[in-house]
């Protein structure tokens, strides 16, 4: 768990800036904070909460716009919230959290352009292991997920019908929020490998087991995706493309261009007159005042922050019926080389049961070293570092008949569950809750306050995509609200 | 020249829409024009000059950012500008202008997603013809562009030191600008196939021959495209993916979208009193005043507006001094079935000389029905259609002996040169103007004129890309210049 941060020397140049631009706007914790006039320069157009990609990408288009009268409060020591490069030796870097685009993430893939991040395509073509229980079958991948025609073509039909921007309008959609996956491929008869297959696509697409995750909302990921391939597999799909560098890059280049305006280490514990002209923000490095807040963060860490007035019910009803510590972790073990690629091994393990759920080569574009990363079953893999790295190194040794997996040069885990400031990874959304009224409220305004985060990018929420979306209409929302009440 | 609209029925519709709306916010043309106070309903927050895709996304942007108070006026009976889709027997499309996308245009790509609307690639693959004199040569084709690997490599070598955002900081960006495309290749001791292919990949992409386009402006583009083939083939290349419906079908979403806010036939003939808050348009359908102008064409295209008080001298040198009349003529010819196929070519068609530059295949996804597009050039075609057409047809049964290609169902010929609302194509900037102190002007504001376009589109300027990129930029500055003056 140490070594979270890959910003390293960034960090502390920025964090002198903050605090520095922090004083500038703070108001003194004893000072007055009754609405002043517009033109106070210690009051700001926009205050951003949460520097992940959302609110980064929020803040870049404010400055682009040629707004200099914002900040973006971060409580981490870090930018990127779910976006994480974990750092390696060499220089290296390993996506602890969101990493992947695919075909249709264009919002994303167009910051990529715009900050000059190359992409590369990840290493899928070879011969991948698939465990169950005792068993364990070697097969030739070629990046496609596999599962039967019939039950693709049922799924990618049924997926058309249901718009992901309003999935409570499509045909049976009640019926459909009402079954979670796992009811619904037993109402189809999946069995035997299609349903470990649908099992394991679960808990990697929407972060659950298939008995906790609405149907319909798996239905409206396959729409936004435009189908079950472009969703779930490596090749043409979700988790085809990578950044050099490390998705974190895009956060890192973001964050440099905006300078001081990033204020790194500084929570919001309270909002307060967000009803009004003025709202007020009480941090962990003092109070600031700002005409309209963007709200970059998932709605279970709102919880985290205290409204006065109080949120009108169905907004905070949503924030705490909103999937949370959603248990996803994630490892990563370093080689010297990718000397699996040698045995014509492509780096991948499925695993049904275990601590594994799937492991696939992750290392960086040259090859320069090997990086195997995973995703855990956080129950079943063991919190200790070192029991952990025994626990996956041997499983792969085994696997891959291949003693080499046994001394890494370095072993990484990162439970996102166990994270003060993400709460979770992605959405299971549980039956019920797609359809019922409390989704208007995830992103209708309460006053001074603009919902933001992936959860709100009506494509690919819940992606690195959606989260770019949102923070784009954040932006554009807000500085038309800031012409409105002027 | 006939059937230059695609939108048929829609035109009726929206131009009843728009009149009605015009009405509501014209001033009479003997009332007063002074300044009224902000709150005026007869004072739009932003008129958009120019319905392309610059303006349509900037349009698009200050709906979803919820501005309600503003017009798109364009001056012909149809929008999309530089982008048009010939409408084609049976409901099919080929474009006469702006048609493909390629690698790194990802913000017109992420538009096409938002928009739903398709894409699918180019076919090239298979033997085509190169001519010159009463010589040609059939070879096959895998969609990139052969030239000589040592001159690609000094191409894309010198190119990588041309940053495309501020060309004029380059290395020696003087002499390079002062040299044309054909003085720089004979110090390259370029010849023979080579030059064949650099002359007209040159009238291609520039619009011009190589003797009149500036060297470090060609650089320029190779360093937004990332290289060579990036910039000049069609596999892996600019030209390597089309839009299901063609190009114009993005701008027809968009204006749908916009409903009565876009009022065809409405040209600008006047702009008075820019540098004051309240701007006065004088349109051929009456007056009309906004706080904001978004100038949503290209610098040539601004001459024909009178501007009170003039513009700044450096503008409107640069608006005389942009390469306008730069000729550019496409061609399309229908046939029931692309036959071309069967006898292993793909339809493709080269030229050094004569009146083709460039055919190639355009036929819709499907392939229902088979259609050649060309470029050619327009002081080598005939003028009369009849003519035209069997100059091209006859061309093409002789290169690719067969005598299906002289009876065509349909045949269209589109000069762009003289069309009255776009004036050119594609800029091909002269040497010398690149590194001018004029280039400023670009896009610095004049009061409250904010200029957009293509060609201020920062990457991939000329593109439709950089139309789109223009139109996001040009709505944050004008919302943020809005709130900051009121």
């Amino acid at each position: 768990m140490n070594n979270l941060s890959a910003r390293g020397p960034a960090i502390d140049r920025r964090s002198l800036l903050a605090s520095g631009a922090l004083a500038a706007v703070a108001v003194s914790a004893t000072g007055a904070t009754d609405a002043v006039a517009q033109g106070d320069p210690e009051i700001l157009d926009v205050i951003i909460v949460g520097a992940g990609l959302a609110g980064l990408t929020a803040a870049r288009d404010l400055d682009r716009a040629g707004n200099n009268s914002f900040a973006v409060l971060e409580a981490r020591d870090r930018v990127g919230g779910r976006v994480l490069n974990h750092r390696l030796a060499g220089g290296h870097f390993s996506e602890a959290g969101g990493q992947w685009i695919g075909p249709g993430q264009t919002a994303i893939a167009d910051l990529a352009r715009e900050l000059e991040v190359e992409t590369f395509d990840s290493i899928y073509d070879g011969r991948m292991v698939f465990r169950w229980g005792s068993d364990r079958v070697a097969f030739e991948s070629d990046g496609s997920i596999e599962i039967e025609a019939g039950l693709m073509k049922r799924l990618d039909a049924l997926a058309a019908q249901v718009p992901h921007d309003r999935p409570w309008t499509a045909p049976n959609a009640r019926e459909l929020d009402r079954m979670s996956i796992a009811q619904w491929l037993a109402r189809q008869n999946v069995g035997g490998l299609d349903l470990l297959t649908m099992k394991i696509a679960s808990v990697l697409t929407v972060g659950s087991g298939i008995g906790n995750c609405s149907m319909l909302y798996y239905l409206s990921m396959l729409n936004f995706a435009g189908g079950f391939q472009r969703l779930e597999a490596q090749k043409g799909g979700a988790q085809q493309t990578r950044f050099v560098g490390g998705s974190q890059v895009l956060a890192d280049k973001m964050a440099d261009e905006l300078g001081a305006k990033v204020q790194l280490g500084t929570a919001v514990k309270a909002i307060r007159n967000w009803d009004r002209d003025i709202v007020e923000l009480e941090t962990t490095k003092g109070r600031l005042r700002a005409r309209r807040i963007i709200m970059a963060l998932s709605p279970p860490l709102c919880r985290k922050i205290a409204f006065a007035p109080a949120l009108p019910d169905a907004r905070r009803a949503l924030q705490d019926r909103w999937p949370a510590h959603a248990p996803m972790c994630k490892s990563a073990m370093a080689y010297k080389r990718p000397f699996w690629f040698d045995e014509g091994y492509n780096g991948q393990i499925l695993s049904a049961d275990g601590p594994l759920i799937w492991a696939y080569d992750n290392s960086p574009p040259q090859q320069e070293i090997g990086v195997i990363n995973a995703f855990l079953r956080v129950g079943e893999v063991s919190p200790d570092h070192e029991t952990a790295k025994r626990q996956l190194t041997r499983l792969f040794a085994e696997s891959l008949d291949d003693d080499r997996f046994l001394v890494p040069t370095e072993f990484h885990l990162h439970d996102w569950g166990q994270e003060e400031w993400s709460v979770s990874c992605v959405s299971p959304m549980p039956p019920g809750l797609l359809t019922s009224p409390l989704m208007a409220a995830l992103d209708e305004p309460c006053g001074r306050l603009c919902w933001s985060g992936t959860e709100t990018g009506g494509i690919w929420n819940g992606y690195m995509d959606g989260a770019v979306r949102s923070g784009r209409k954040a932006a554009l929302e807000t500085l038309q609200a800031l012409r409105a009440e002027a």
